[in-house]
């Protein structure tokens, strides 16, 4: 193989968010010329595919100010500084959903923009739900919603269903029929 | 549905770059309070499922610096402005494998992080392609390979594939089984 890898000639921190952070580093490709790469940091963060006793898939509807719309997602959310992963999986689906469960696995995790961006999402799954009450963030609205693979598969045709975890999550639903 | 829409109070660039510009909005809530999103701008990006007449999933092996670590994925690159989606995903197949081919299909588009970024990736499939001679970026450095679903699964597991495009195409290479 040859050395691909890009060496760090200096590093500039452009902004520190609440969320994520953006530096700009100068690095040295691997055949001696300079360039530049912009880099957004992100604390990571954790989705679940929640399936009810009805085989429904549990997903919440909010707005992306990014993209201005609406989207129907997979519960999910960024890490706490520290939190275990399974930690983070329960509690944000506790928080956006009501539902606790009595199991849950890791399903598999993957990097969302390698490209310009470190964050990390892991997916697990759990279809052991039990019904409680919800408790969002004070700065997160979202609506609870629960369809079958069918119905999925439509918001998916409407781009209602429209980001990388939740295409991911109804994509793994299909290979479990 | 309540409106969970919020309403854009002012918004300030922070950084504008080669490939990413950042922002901050302060936005009203649905509950009338304030807060601010972050948002990083992405002009968009195309990726190709290619299988070789054996079978055998296209990848490329580059280094990404966000993540300080090389990786698999599928051929993929960003939308030159005004480009068309297919002549994106031609062009990036052949600069990055040397493949050309003669059709090629929309297979799904979905946001990667839909919280704080706007980039949009579509994911083109083909199995008909014609070996040419692949023609890098001046900044790209980058190794081919091919594997069959087995040595996928391998690398999966391994975590060498480790970004959402290209986990999505393992598993729509399962789905095809």
């Amino acid at each position: 193989m040859t050395d691909l890898v890009e060496k760090t000639l200096h590093s500039k921190t452009i902004f520190e968010g609440k969320v994520i952070d953006l530096r700009v580093d100068t690095v040295e490709l691997p055949n001696g010329e300079t360039s530049t790469r912009e880099i957004v940091k992100h604390p990571g963060a954790v989705a679940v595919i929640a399936l009810t006793d009805e085989g429904k898939l549990v997903l919440v509807q909010q707005y992306r100010k990014p993209l201005e719309k609406l989207l129907f997602e997979i519960p999910a959310g960024k890490l706490d500084p520290g939190e275990a992963l399974e930690t983070c999986a329960l509690r944000e689906l506790e928080e956006e959903t009501g539902y606790r469960c009595r199991s849950i696995e890791h399903v598999v995790s993957f990097y969302t923009s390698p490209g310009f961006s470190d964050e990390l999402i892991h997916i697990y799954f759990t279809d052991t739900l039990i019904r409680g009450e919800r408790h969002l963030d004070e700065d997160e609205f979202l609506e609870n919603y629960e369809v079958d693979l069918q119905e999925a598969l439509q918001l998916l045709k409407e781009k209602k269903i429209d980001d990388a975890k939740t295409v991911y999550a109804v994509q793994y639903l299909q290979m479990q029929q």
